[in-house]
């Protein structure tokens, strides 16, 4: 097993830490998992230059993440005016964002960010090209 | 906290269980992320009542879930077809999906199946209907 995880070009993911979905509604999407599951908000906040605001609810040592748009011409805005509501990426946590990204880059995934930079929460990130990752948007998340 | 526990409809969730993604060429998903991230498959199955196959790659207590389908008509093969490969569904894991199921129905959530019925691996599951919640596909998982 070891084996397989030295030789892999990017790091190991050690925890699914998010996934992201986009609703219109944000409060009453977060009142749905409070009434229904008993999942409660462990962090919000408003991500202005990707035109969002976000709701974790913590799932162990994971979160749901709730995303609706803050503006018109965000990604998050033109996916619900497409797709409409749902799953929109997942975050895998890393332990070294920039390592993983260069390593990831240098077997030559197509990566939206070209160098990590700051996510919510205080952690770095970086986004994968879904055109190079099967169709989903995968965004590496260190805490 | 305890207190909104309490007063949750269904059953809390006690992980993200997993993330499936739908893919064309099961073993080249695989092959992706075993090469880039070091992930190792834990568990293969084909669900003949659902018409899929399935790769269950482990990231610490959860698993990415890859699925393809077996079958031109089956619900991923038609997902597939009109949305293209990506993010299919999240399965969300419980104590005791037949108590947690009945609470959601109680509460007016709209499910698709209406008992529990075994999932791969020898779980319990069932689907809720992503019309009751905000547009995403979430599988209740019992181990």
């Amino acid at each position: 097993m070891s084996g397989a995880h030295e030789s892999a070009a990017g790091g190991e993911f050690t925890e699914i830490d998010h996934v992201a979905i986009a609703v219109q509604d944000l409060d009453a999407a977060i009142a749905w998992y409070e009434e229904t599951f008993g999942a409660r908000v462990v962090h919000r906040e408003t991500v202005e230059r990707d035109g969002v605001e976000e709701a974790l609810l913590a799932v162990s040592d994971s979160y749901i993440q709730l995303l609706t748009p803050t503006s018109d011409d965000s990604t998050v805005a033109r996916f619900l005016a497409t797709r409409g509501e749902g799953l929109h990426h997942v975050g895998f946590r890393v332990e070294d964002c920039a390592k993983t990204l260069q390593a990831v880059q240098d077997a030559g995934v197509r990566t939206i960010d070209q160098e990590p930079r700051p996510g919510s929460r205080g952690t770095t990130v970086a986004f994968i090209h879904p055109k190079s990752a099967f169709g989903t948007l995968i965004e590496l998340v260190e805490e």
